[in-house]
């Protein structure tokens, strides 16, 4: 299993995704699932990538307009792309050639064809957007009203950021949210794992404003968790208790 | 699917339980998953069911001592048990009864044998436990570092459950828990539906501290509700930014 978010605010985009990768629990790797396009000044664009490892690895290769040796190749190139659509309809043929080459045998051995990706990025003045492409090479934008997507591990992490995140989240909010996330995530799922590799896209800079891969004992992740920890306990503290229940004698929760 | 979770404080229990069943998304209806079984002033015993509603039906009526006309019958009877330890072990055996009466014919018809059982109580002196009791008949007790257990839909409602709730927490405290991460719960699934039935349990009093079947709409949700996601929101908005992201133009978040 993997997770990664991404989130689209009025100021730009966010983006984490995990890195662990298993097959099986005796066999746990780290590997990049968040990558990076750029054409600085012009373009930017960041996809996670969750699902087989070899065909993540492969459409990574692939939307870099690279053959199997790193050399340029005839095919597409994500940095032609001339709008965001542009480029979540590039990766879905990517995706779909891919499952032409190697959805027959992979299905021969009984592996599923698995790949789903988040891609967002800005692309000139249009506004930064987000997409999510499905293993069929189909794709949806995230809309207004719940402008962020989550694939692979969604469900643990996904309460924070209905609470937390909207359009007119700040840039550093809307990090916030994908970190803890994140954490309540890998906290759960042992197939999820640190380091995460965390972006933030301001709009209009067609550069990272913040790139970084934590690790779970990084210091700003460390402060983040205890403070969340402590505001949302104090915070359950101070609600009403249910009419007609009695209070117990004043106790002070532990820290 | 269903959600239902109990919390086993120093204070006492407290049980939440959704009332959807379906058997498909235009077969929904509502039935009572939480019961109780008292003996007032001794013995008070809490049972969340989730599974099959047929098989839930027929082990509370077998936990009953009741034959299918509600009449009492030879077997168990859940109010007869020494200790709760005792009560897991009734419930198992019921459990394993039932499967030999019924598991053959649901395999024929390629129904699973799915019925899962949080229980818990105070039975005399002994302190409040909390069991959960699987399918196979067997159980496990909760345990100090982690006091709650979870039914069902687990996942959307497990990270609140982890920052807020502890054996030293209030009895009110792990009400609103429970009730915020049914609500949560209920948000993301829509096969996990209102009303909820909601119980507390203080310790030494054998009967419930509150006992409510809770609409969406009541005044304690609906307040708990937007307190704890104002609450929240304050919070992820007065955390730092990550060290190194430029903060935007001060911006406040809307309600």
């Amino acid at each position: 299993m993997s997770y990664a978010v991404a989130i689209r605010t009025a100021d730009g985009l966010v983006f984490a995704a995990d890195s662990r990768t298993n097959a099986g629990p005796d066999h746990v790797s780290s590997f990049r699932k968040l990558h990076v396009f750029e054409k600085p000044g012009e373009k930017f664009i960041a996809a996670a990538i969750v699902g087989n490892l070899s065909l993540a690895q492969a459409l990574v290769a692939e939307l870099r307009g690279q053959d199997g040796r790193g050399r340029p190749k005839k095919g597409v190139d994500l940095l032609e792309a001339a709008s965001m659509t542009d480029a979540a309809r590039m990766t879905g043929q990517a995706i779909r050639a891919l499952e032409a080459q190697d959805g027959g045998a992979l299905s021969r051995h009984g592996v599923s064809f698995d790949v789903t990706v988040l891609i967002g990025g800005q692309i000139g003045k249009e506004r930064p957007r987000l997409f999510q492409v499905y293993p069929a090479g189909n794709f949806i934008e995230a809309p207004d009203e719940t402008p962020y997507l989550q694939i692979g591990e969604r469900k643990y992490g996904k309460a924070i950021l209905d609470q937390t995140v909207m359009l007119d989240s700040t840039l550093g909010a809307a990090v916030r949210a994908a970190v803890l996330s994140m954490d309540a995530t890998i906290l759960n799922n042992a197939t999820v794992g640190w380091p995460a590799d965390v972006l933030a896209l301001p709009r209009d800079q067609w550069r990272p404003g913040y790139f970084k891969r934590l690790e779970p004992g990084d210091a700003f992740v460390t402060e983040l968790r205890r403070r969340w920890a402590d505001g949302v306990r104090d915070l359950i503290t101070a609600l009403p208790d249910p009419p007609g229940l009695a209070r117990p004698a004043a106790r002070t929760l532990p820290r």
